[in-house]
């Protein structure tokens, strides 16, 4: 990410190492081994990919993606090679699923609901469902000073009108977030009606068939905005993933250990996508929240305190001890 | 202008030149001298100025303008030597008001309403009033998959309430035009609630009350919008422009020569701005619309009829003649 925090990401990293070096400080030998991951590019904007490093230990990466260019010509192979990296035994670094145990991630939360509760932590049921979306509005063009207001098929107008309707739709369906990130006016001169709006779309729900149901509804706005006002919608989904739910026995023994480690435990959806997403075509996972002021992500004002840092290293090795118990 | 057409300006310049071909074929001689001007960046474009070499002709132009930079840094006085011009001698260049009879300006409407009266030409009545305003909404940024919708300060949503407001009122006033042409969303990222948007808004009236009424009402409105949505709306007037009229004696005038050229006399506003504005400071000003294709204009399908140009310069001919038996 630009301009992004310091948490979303290494935060779940460093608390690994943290909890792995408590262990080796008392000399606590496990019955399994611990591998920690620091994944490359999760979020993908740099060649419009996601998850790209879990994807790699997953077995699910698509190598026609070394082809992807970023903004300036260069390629993910060119890049990575560029780095040190080699992209052609990224194949060969698939683990093998049969012999883990699972994947845990620590993440911040992303969102205000652990503030809201006053909870340093919180356990993730599911990872939400996404789609994906370019929409836009072809309208046409003129002066904004000569072309009567009745006469227009102004492409931002008919975009504001479906902005708007995103808004009502999330709002008035409980879980569902949607959103209009995106907006792009064309030609984009002051003095001209706007002929083209170019907007994105992201809807997000824990349930598919709701998630799926809610872009159908915005689809059919988009076309009675368009015909109400003379203008043709485009639609095109761009990425579609399914919810991903977490491992019911992982996430019992995350419970278990936030108890052990005396806190409330309490179980939240993540709306955001994770690595775990592209894990979980390897292994169970599970997911632990930490707490992050004013819910804020992908900002510089990104925070987490310290105390919460503590409380999720206690957690996790909680978790790991019951887990090794349970061996 | 980028991606223009090839009438927006040149038409002026070229039927005045036939026009003066015919007068000298015929060896017809005037009582007064004619002068032809085509004058550069009426638009503005490069350098965010407006009626450039008509404003050095009027002398109204301010010589700080010469610092002003393009978007790769050269200035305006570095544009003009790099062309082979002298900005030293602008200043120079003002015309004397007192011996000028007149300046007048033929024009493409840029505008749908002679077409549909099917009329080639039109006098013009007066140059509509113009404000030019940057609007910003100031939200807050969030994830687009974990901030509910209840808890998101959306800049986007507000600004769209925004832009269908100035629709509105520009459709409920009879002879306004309201027009958002531009708008960028920020962080701009598909996955990120827009936490900033700006917008610009160019406002149109031939009354200058109508129009700074209406102006007045949109900053309440983006106010109102701001308030209930918990987001700080920002208001920067950056230009504004009374409404330029007519001289009634050389519109009159020009009413006649349309006549005797046997074309219906239509009266009609300019909705646009033109050279003449700047002219205007120094002389009566006069205006003659011609038809366009569909009301096009700023655009590569800018049209006129080879039949509409010759009724320009037959009008332009009679005016002439007409002023000269005057004397």
């Amino acid at each position: 990410m630009r301009d992004a925090g310091k948490y979303d990401g290494p935060l779940g990293v460093l608390t690994a190492l943290a909890c792995v070096q408590r262990l080796h400080d008392r000399q606590d030998r496990l019955p399994f081994a611990i591998e920690i991951f620091a994944f490359a590019d999760e979020e993908g904007l740099r060649f419009h990919s996601s998850y790209l490093g879990s994807k790699v230990v997953a077995g699910t990466f698509d190598p026609a993606m070394l082809r992807l260019a970023d903004s300036e010509g260069i390629t993910l192979a060119e890049a990575m090679r560029a780095f040190g990296g080699n992209p052609d035994i990224l194949k060969a670094s698939k683990r093998d699923g049969s012999n883990l145990l699972g994947y845990l991630e620590v993440h911040i939360e992303q969102g205000p609901v652990l503030e809201a509760l006053n909870l340093p932590v919180g356990a993730v049921s599911s990872i939400a469902g996404q789609s994906r979306i370019s929409v836009h509005f072809s309208g046409e063009a003129g002066h904004a000073g000569t072309v009567p207001m009745a006469l227009r098929r102004d492409a931002l107008c008919a975009a504001a009108e479906f902005v708007l309707a995103v808004e009502a739709l999330g709002r008035s369906l409980p879980g569902l977030v949607a959103t209009v990130g995106q907006i792009t006016a064309q030609p984009g001169a002051s003095n001209v009606i706007p002929g083209l709006v170019t907007l994105s779309l992201d809807v997000r729900h824990q349930d598919d068939a709701v998630r799926e149901q809610a872009c159908r509804q915005l689809q059919e706005q988009a076309s009675k905005t368009g015909t109400a006002r003379g203008i043709s919608p485009g639609w095109h989904t761009l990425q579609q993933h399914r919810t991903v739910p977490c491992s019911p026995r992982l996430t019992q023994l995350l419970a278990q250990a936030i108890e052990a480690a005396k806190y409330p435990v309490y179980s939240l959806p993540s709306g955001a996508g994770h690595d775990a997403v592209a894990m979980s075509d390897l292994t169970e996972i599970a997911m632990l929240f930490v707490r992050c002021k004013g819910g804020i992500s992908h900002h510089p004002a990104e925070s987490v305190a310290p105390e919460d840092v503590a409380a999720a290293i206690e957690v996790l090795e909680q978790f790991l001890l019951l887990l090794a118990k349970g061996q």
